[in-house]
């Protein structure tokens, strides 16, 4: 026997011994009661066999994986989580909001809810000030909740919450201070307005192994400035998105894939001592930005 | 506008923006310094978004996801790794083996190594008995390691390894005491014998998120009964396999794959009193089977 005549039967039996091995794995699912558990195991176990054999991974770089998947799990607690981070930064997270927020004619774009969401943040009037004294610059943001038809839907409920100028949410801070965050409902016509602070860009938690992850292949950790808006009215999909900063030299590079075209804002600066579209007296510069929002009807 | 005219648009809009993200993720890599590791990353990648989007994933889901993976961290410590057992379950460790060990001519097939192997067991000659006094039938196990080419290999290292009756391996059990474990080299023909106990089937840790999803899908936790073995010899691909008992009601149902139809071997029973091949005076029924190993030559 010669290897020019070994080899190509070497190969198909190799070939064979892995479908096999396939194949074998997923009729281990075949009894499954629960007909979508079933699709998921099924459907995961083919994805990631074709993951191992497409790239031929060694045995080495499988024991990294697990070493890599035991160290988030370490890390993970009741405040952090690596493994809803490591979802981030591998795109799944978004691909999973924008499947599950399907376009429908004009309607505002979904982005990723994020960590710091809090669902008791401080009811606040229209034209008021969600900042609760958070350091930043000021930004008037105003606009309309409409639906897909224009109409202006009234009493819709927009929470919104940032971080700030050092690039934290106030949960992030000690002591239970409420800072950057609060809800509001539309006027008559739709309308609402508020004072916030201007957006600024900060990292992610990047000291665990999704941080080691992302300087290894040369990523940065930072999110793109960001406000988030999560907008509920009955009737109409409930929106969870954000709004990013026209210019901002991050919007090519958010690290969580957060950024769609559609949700890049003007934020117009305006020099201190400008007049302010309430009357309130600033005495550094502030910024002032729009954002008319379109609410999907309940599919 | 109808739904007749916008639905086909709606539909081309949503794979636009699921297409969109899914690039923008990619090219996050490609600044990765590391060829392999960029491969990786990009594979892995579009692998997880194509299940992703195959399933349509939703956020309970996703959820559930997360909180799987948390819970397995949380009970992966350092003598319980719930992400090995993951990747057992799901066919992939049995799968990375298989890639890793290529067919070669006749060359025994691989499995896999398995949480209980410890580098230090004791020495014994041939003919030797590695139990230990572990509870168990008595098991005579013979063969020979032989190269692709049919040669003998004297002086190859042969670990083997088993649970015992009770489903337990010595390192599961309370103090040191070495049990079903030992190493040999076979004799100047390539031939090797010992007393073993018959194997026996355990079901893998099933107390955890693993033990969870197995019941889920209907699943058995069992392992088909097996004895390891770990060949070492120079010029020659370590082997690390198992052979498996012909007529193990288990044997189609082996919770980690590892069962390939090569490796299933007859054990021949016999009667108490029967006389054994080596003479030893046994008062229980006792078995017997032959294992002949063929080396594939180092890569």
């Amino acid at each position: 026997m010669t290897h020019d005549h070994t080899a190509p039967d070497a190969a198909a039996e190799q070939a064979r011994r892995e479908e096999e091995l396939l194949v074998r794995v997923l009729r281990s699912f075949d009894d499954c009661a629960d007909p979508r558990l079933k699709e998921l195991m099924q459907a995961l176990v083919r994805h990631l066999h074709a993951f191992l054999r497409d790239v031929r991974l060694t045995e080495e770089e499988w024991r990294k994986g697990i070493e890599f998947l035991t160290r988030a799990g370490h890390i993970t607690d009741d405040v952090r989580q690596e493994f809803i981070l490591l979802s981030d930064v591998l795109g799944a997270s978004m691909q999973m909001i924008t499947m599950n927020n399907r376009a429908h004619g004009d309607a505002t774009e979904a982005t990723v809810l994020g960590p710091f969401f809090v669902d008791d943040a401080p009811r606040i009037e229209l034209g008021g000030d969600i900042t609760g004294g958070a350091p930043g610059e000021p930004c008037w943001v105003e606009g309309t909740v409409r639906d897909t038809e224009g109409a202006p839907v009234p009493g819709a409920r927009i929470e919104v919450w940032e971080a700030d100028a050092d690039g934290l949410y106030d949960v992030q801070r000690d002591g239970d201070r409420t800072m950057g965050r609060a809800h509001l409902f539309t006027g008559p016509d739709g309308e609402y307005r508020f004072w916030a602070n201007t957006p600024t860009p900060y990292p992610i938690p990047d000291d665990g192994p999704v941080g080691g992850l992302l300087a290894a292949v040369g990523r940065s950790p930072m999110r793109a400035s960001h406000l988030h808006f999560l907008v509920k009215a009955d009737g109409y999909r409930t929106l969870v998105t954000h709004i990013f900063v026209r210019g901002d030299a991050l919007l090519e590079s958010d690290t969580v894939f957060g950024v769609r075209g559609s949700l890049v804002k003007e934020f117009e600066g305006h020099p201190a001592g400008a007049p302010t579209p309430d009357g309130r007296a600033i005495d550094g510069t502030w910024s002032r930005t729009r954002f008319d929002i379109v609410l999907a009807p309940t599919a």
